[in-house]
């Protein structure tokens, strides 16, 4: 059965809600509060639960824990993820610092540059590489997701090297389409954070009406 | 009628995938491509757009301009927004130097940290005030938008002031839940980095299985 996109973006909004309950002590919640805490409906949250089973009970609701376990468990499959990430800049030096990811299992082990300063130099426990080193370096430290960081000028100038290193996804900053041509094709992920700020104001300026 | 808080955020997608677009100088996109593109389906497409009115022509498609343009108005009613950025860290100073938000209309006009050897720099043209100035400077400056980057530790001594700090809509990139008592209540939106990093390892989970 194919599992809707859609479904797997909330299954993740769910799992940082779920956290954030087990950080309160919070042990129960119901789908009308999930659904709350994360802005959908409490019809949606039992939809996308159902693709994966029974969870819950009628009339008592989720188990934090157990369905936080549960999601992990749907969504990564595996524990621990090797990531690497391509531009040394300022994004790049912040989500290697990014306490959140190291939390869920998605350990930084190197990032690269081109630039000669940079490289060799470290950010916590991970070196800067130099950027032409990519495909060996990806191969030698099993680097499965590869965090796309670099200006968007410098994108055209990679793509060689990012279409030789096989990564098995790429989480692409970069505010421009990757058109890769890899052997086998690497999932990629677009994250815009201006994205989230047309959200916002949309939300803004909705409440601005209402009052 | 209320747009299903789902809706806004594909349309956020939709504009994201239009600008791409429009960079390659694609003039036409039919409603599968934009599905597609965007990881969802033309069903979707046309549905999220039918609460706004009539958009592109039975066998055409839609015009990717026009189209842009009109999702932008449905999202932003206003062209520019002031943001400021709680916490001077990297991440917060990833966010000052990010293009994406200026090209987009949302401008860094302040950032407040509480370490004295930042206070009183710049990054770019924003100035770096004590977190101490920060309902005053949010007055002063209009600022509309407060992007959240501290540390973890750091959020429950800064409730008191984000509290007193009239400022409609916040963006939060610390993993942890805001509970804020204001008067007239900001807006919030949870930005978390590592749920990206769950939705691509699911997609990679899923490719590797169907190998």
């Amino acid at each position: 059965m194919e599992i809707p996109f859609a479904t797997i973006e909330r299954l993740a909004t769910y799992l940082r809600c779920l956290r954030h309950l087990k950080d309160e002590k919070i042990k129960i919640i119901s789908s009308a509060d999930l659904a709350t805490n994360t802005k959908t409906s409490p019809e949606q949250v039992r939809k996308d639960l159902s693709y994966f089973g029974r969870f819950g009970k009628v009339g008592t609701g989720y188990y934090v824990g157990k369905l936080a376990k549960k999601i992990e468990k749907i969504l990564k499959k595996r524990k621990k993820w090797n990531v690497c990430i391509v531009g040394a800049g300022s994004l790049g030096s912040a989500l290697a610092r990014y306490g959140g990811f190291k939390d869920s299992g998605y350990n930084v082990v190197a990032l690269f540059d081109n630039n000669p300063e940079k490289i060799g130099t470290k950010i916590g426990d991970a070196e800067i590489y130099d950027v032409k080193l990519l495909p060996e370096i990806v191969h030698e430290k099993k680097i499965d997701i590869l965090a796309l960081t670099v200006p968007k000028h410098a994108l055209p100038g990679l793509k060689e090297l990012l279409e030789s290193s096989k990564v098995k996804g790429i989480l692409n900053f970069v505010p421009l389409s990757l058109h890769l041509k890899t052997r086998r094709k690497a999932a990629v992920l677009d994250v815009d954070l201006a994205q989230k700020m047309y959200i916002l104001s949309y939300l803004i300026s909705n409440k601005e009406e209402q009052v």
